[in-house]
């Protein structure tokens, strides 16, 4: 069974926004083990609409499209799936009760006419419920294809998508089961991973496909297959990677799967015990912006401080300014103490600080552009790392971000 | 002329990635006068590959194509390249020798055979050099169809398009001007926005073209026009924009451009001479990530501290912990409060303050979940708003910051 993606938008086509609903819709699919053929961005164009679903018609089962269902001029999707399946524009009751009531409730005021127009659906669509907006979602079918119609805005795409499709999906079609299994590695590029475990890549069965996915510093081995049993084929595919784990270890630091980093490290704070408080000076909020991302992560974040001028890194941390003096704000003893002090601000177990030249110019630093030290508090002990991250400015803080990650991940996780 | 972008990697098609090369690559081709007609993403298989590009061809003078370009087993794409245009693989002596001298002066080692590999191209391309990387881009034409494949790693993709391949296609290609204009709102809905500028809307010429684009809280409405004479577009469509923003003058925040609203505050702290500090608890240090993102943003951001604990805003903060008894932690009185003691912690001008419930859950709290209230203080007075974001989590958190931002803009602006 293959599905395809539709996402129509001008937006998209000129650079204003980036699609991130085709990563969530194939993720989500992906998970149920329906494989996505192609995802295809187009414009707000009726031709073109109607060649995208002629196209997609010809590979995919289902077919997945969002956006255009606005209540403005620009939005055609609606019409246009009219066209292609030769039906005409009604009035739905149910969607016309529910926008008068969204109105009355959020806005407190009358829907105008062209919130009434998003009442109108093709005939012999079968309208599922938006409780996040407006505009329906509708399934829709010709021949032996499915096509599905849902907003673009990702909020009210993920609701009908996770509440309204995949239920329907699952109940319509067989699907085998798929699985990946993706090992996260760092310290060795892609070729001299690739080289290690060549021998271990071409014994592989035909049917497990092996991925290198590098990023900013690291590499991502995933193993996937697909089958009818899944019980056998997670035993398969989790078999090889114990054997892939065994020879990378020394470069291993776990499985990426539904669990984030930040979430694995939410979980080992909260069985251990362990608050968590952050000195961010070169990622200037990065780190905390991850950390509170998570739900429950005030049951273990006490607090963070950027002081990002060098002042506030004695005035309010209370680092030694002798210290700072002697070593330069950029070095290993500053990021160590910003840790130690971090902890006793907060009151916190453990730590994480970070210090460095983000760029583009190095200020009146000493070290190199792209130099950051990151130091991990722990009861235990206190660890810091020299890193040079390079350029451009985005890139060191998104690479000093993920390395704190690895390294607050490996010191709590022992023993 | 038309260009086509086709990304190649299955981690697109699971959703394992989110595909922001072709944003980057859409926006810069449209500012170069390129139309970009379809985006399509495609696994790394031979037969979809020659599909994408046969079809492509149909209707692009300029594929752009990225992925799949690595030195790993899993990487088609130059093989694919080469059954495509009936040519065959040759060793490309400059890539050898670059591919030496990244060895040696980055990882002081010999390359692997893979990566020698990497120097192998079809022997019509004519060679793009990669600063960034070990894998060259290529330039390649079939017919009148100039295909061009670049590495998927973002950061090499990026130096490529924008030192190799866009000043080719500038000297190459005869193109129209493309000009946006992008008006920001907030505070109104897009039906509501349609109904005040139907008028307008409807008397707009035909080659000027209207979007709305919704998001958290804002609408964005984009004037699109293309023409050979850049002066004279560019007045079309400025004189229609005044005309807009003077309807819809009570909810216009300014215009979208190549300026972020970050960047925008950045430039009025700088001129005014005002320094920056937060007090960031339910966005978590999501404003600081932001305004630190931004290059010479030190000159200007003093520190953030994010006291997420309640304790804390008393203790680390100097909020009198009598006010939060009486009014609760996320209160109006509080945001109040911590902008004010921001401002005497770090000695700024200016401080932005969040307190709010980002949910899931309500905890000890007595608002609603989504409840935020954003305080700003200048050294002119300090206001407070409250807001209420809903849910999930995630989105109050991006709605909160967003609005941070916009508050802060305001309030700087004013004399």
């Amino acid at each position: 069974m293959l599905a395809e993606i539709i996402t129509i938008g001008d937006e998209i086509l000129i650079g204003q926004i980036v699609d991130t609903n085709s990563a969530f819709i194939s993720k989500e699919l992906n998970k149920i083990g329906v494989q996505v053929y192609q995802i295809t961005s187009i414009q707000d164009d009726r031709e073109h609409i109607l060649q995208a679903l002629e196209d997609a018609k010809k590979h995919a089962d289902l077919v997945l499209v969002t956006g255009g269902l606005g209540p403005t001029k620009d939005d055609i999707t609606k019409h246009t799936f009219c066209e292609f399946l030769d039906d005409e524009l009604v009035e739905d009751k149910e969607t016309l009760h529910h926008i008068h009531a969204i109105f009355s409730k959020y806005l407190q005021k009358d829907p105008l006419p062209a919130n009434l127009e998003q009442a109108m659906v093709p005939s012999t669509a079968k309208v599922l419920k938006n409780a996040h907006g407006t505009a329906p979602g509708m399934w829709m079918e010709k021949d032996d294809t499915v096509f599905v119609s849902m907003p673009g805005v990702p909020y009210e795409m993920k609701y009908l998508l996770t509440n309204e499709v995949l239920p329907r999906v699952i109940r319509k079609f067989n699907r085998p089961h798929i699985y990946h299994k993706t090992l996260l590695t760092y310290g060795l590029g892609e070729s001299s991973i690739a080289e290690r475990i060549e021998k271990f890549e071409n014994e592989l069965p035909n049917d497990i496909k092996l991925a290198y996915l590098p990023s900013l510093g690291r590499v991502r081995l995933r193993l996937s297959t697909k089958g009818s049993n899944e019980t056998e084929i997670r035993q398969r595919v989790d078999d090889k990677m114990a054997q892939l784990s065994e020879m990378l270890k020394d470069i291993a630091v776990g499985f990426e799967d539904e669990t984030t980093i930040q979430e694995r490290i939410g979980a080992i704070l909260v069985k251990k015990g362990y608050s968590l408080s952050l000195a961010e000076s070169c990622t200037g909020g990065a780190i905390a912006r991850e950390i509170t991302t998570i739900a429950g992560s005030s049951s273990y974040f006490i607090g963070s401080i950027t002081p990002y001028e060098t002042q506030q890194k004695v005035k309010i941390l209370g680092v030694d300014a002798g210290l700072i003096e002697k070593h330069t704000v950029v070095s290993a003893q500053v990021a160590e103490a910003m840790a130690n002090q971090c902890v006793k601000l907060f009151h916190s177990d453990v730590a994480v600080a970070t210090t460095g030249i983000a760029g583009p110019t190095k200020g009146d630093a000493v070290a190199e552009v792209g130099t950051v030290y990151i130091a991990i508090a722990t009861p235990q002990r206190t660890i810091v790392e020299e890193f040079n991250f390079g350029k451009p400015r985005e890139r060191v803080i998104s690479k000093a971000t993920n390395k704190a990650f690895e390294m607050l991940l490996k010191e709590i996780s022992k023993n």
